[in-house]
């Protein structure tokens, strides 16, 4: 596989599973492509909220707005530049805030195969 | 292991092996805390070059500034909020520009493990 260049422009986004709210997945790199992880952009709406045990390991960057998330052990908020790093099983909350925000993400494995 | 936020601020940068120029990584997540990605910020002076066979699967997201990563298949080049995919075995290119380039990366799996 060569090397690729991704961008938002790139990207077609989908209603993320599980939920009706304002939160939307784009794939640009997955199982469809033979390499181990899921590259793609993830872009939520003003004030939403996803509810989620990770089936793989996610890592999330910020690029716009800000994110909190929430699990047991801790409660982070990451604005553009930070990133999010939510291993497998744990049971996370993640909420946006006035401004909503985009976000690249890798998960390992592919997270669309992963869903129960 | 728990969620965790991972920050610029937070990154110990140490020159990249292999060069003795003024390119920095700084892994934050890695094969020391028991997961299967590298987690990390890299930092780029102006007109750096870094050659590579890439020995782990490398996502890089361009943070800061902008990144020409050149292969045998394809050239690209990438700015803030966009993403360079190098799998593992391709043969790369890194250059940054006037205004060097701060990266976030996450690789599968560890790079510091597979280095030859």
């Amino acid at each position: 596989m060569a090397i690729r260049k991704l961008a938002v422009a790139d990207a077609r986004f989908e209603r993320s599973p599980g939920q009706d709210g304002e939160v939307f997945t784009a794939n640009l790199v997955d199982q469809r492509h033979g390499g181990p992880v899921t590259i793609g952009f993830g872009r939520y709406g003003p004030d939403q909220r996803l509810e989620e045990t990770m089936a793989v390991d996610d890592v999330m960057i910020v690029l716009e707005g800000m994110l909190t998330v929430s699990a047991a052990a801790a409660t982070v908020t990451a604005g553009p530049g930070e990133i999010v790093y939510m291993p497998k099983g744990e049971r996370v909350t993640i909420r946006s805030h006035g401004q909503g925000a985009m976000t690249a993400y890798v998960t390992y494995p592919h997270w669309q195969e992963a869903r129960p």
